[in-house]
């Protein structure tokens, strides 16, 4: 049996504001921190939980709530890899409009297609991306808007050559990541069909713990709050 | 032209005790954790110093001020690296004492060879270290008290392998780590004499920037504070 822990993290300034994000670099309110904390508290009380390796995003809203359950669980020595492909799901041009704003923008079905279609894909942002975090791939071949499934493609990689080949040996991983990138994940860990997986809601740092056996098949799932 | 900054920990809650501490893990103080966001504030105004890598050890007093300067920085998606060989020197049998009972118990003497000899070796500690951070490595091979001298020695192969190999490409590097790791890599970089080594003090939180040619001479050598 092993221990597979995703967290969304805590409040940030965009979700306060209800602003698209994606792969812009928000930072945590004040509560999205008092948040991580907690999720860190309810973390550090699953049984015999020691991962091997904290996963988490290049966006600074993940990373903190990583740095802060990691505190708050004894966790600071572990090694974490931070990767574009945990990132949340690139929302293209829609990124920094305010939600309201866009249903008026662009009108509420469109935006609820792109919201809750897994194979829409929002308008691309017109440039590529000028940020230092990014500059040693190949901007040609990096994102510039993302469909939930294309989100999912670009992180399952990843998940196959880092975390599950960790879970196979037996070690517990933790992950910390965003909405869409997570619901991309639990849509494949579940086996999820493409309808209701957009009905999926992962809220802000409550842990969900899944123990697999040693075929990865899910023996418990468990969300902590 | 490549810069090298190095920095030790804010003040911990063993420094303000005055306590050895070596592999013993205390948390920053409220303190120390205002001097790591002021290092990391001095550190942003470096000019163009836009690091590949942080390196860190595996104590949390070290992690958590690197998390601090790359919070302040802007730097908080760069890759750290956790590594005991960057881990305070081993006070062995001395960790956790008070200094000025480890000069009643052993004579002002013995600790003041034991703390200004290059070679000289404190009493180890009489088991193993038992902690979920070393378990992966032989407790056979690790140490169990370190002079200078033998920090020194497991430092240096990470140093020339992750460090230098990278400078060397061109690319500026950030290691956050403590007193006697730091005074042992200074000794090395700046080819210090055993005498003169033990008189450098280190102190906390102020960085010191090494600006290196592509030979990795050393140029230019600012601390700020």
């Amino acid at each position: 049996m092993v221990k597979l822990v995703l967290v969304r993290h805590g409040e940030s300034v965009a979700n306060a504001a209800n602003v698209y994000t994606g792969w812009n670099d928000v930072p945590l309110t004040e509560k999205g921190k008092k948040q991580a904390e907690n999720a860190g508290k309810l973390i550090k009380q699953i049984p015999h939980f020691f991962p091997s390796r904290i996963h988490t995003s290049v966006l600074s809203r993940a990373i903190v709530t990583a740095n802060i359950i990691a505190d708050v669980c004894g966790f600071l020595y572990l090694p974490i890899t931070k990767t574009w492909r945990l990132n949340e799901r690139h929302y293209g041009a829609l990124r920094g409009l305010n939600k309201d704003i866009s249903r008026q923008v662009f009108g509420k079905e469109q935006v609820l297609q792109w919201r809750r279609s897994f194979d829409s894909v929002p308008p691309k942002q017109g440039s590529p991306i000028i940020d230092r975090r990014y500059q040693k791939f190949d901007q040609n071949l990096m994102p510039r808007a993302e469909s939930l499934h294309q989100t999912q493609l670009r992180l399952l990689p990843y998940y196959h050559d880092e975390i599950a080949s960790r879970l196979l040996q037996g070690e517990d991983q933790l992950i910390v990541a965003h909405g869409s990138s997570l619901r991309a994940l639990i849509k494949k860990i579940e086996n999820i069909n493409d309808h209701d997986i957009v009905k999926l809601e992962v809220p802000n740092a409550e842990p969900i713990i899944y123990t697999l056996d040693e075929h990865l098949t899910i023996m418990n799932k468990q969300v902590l709050n």
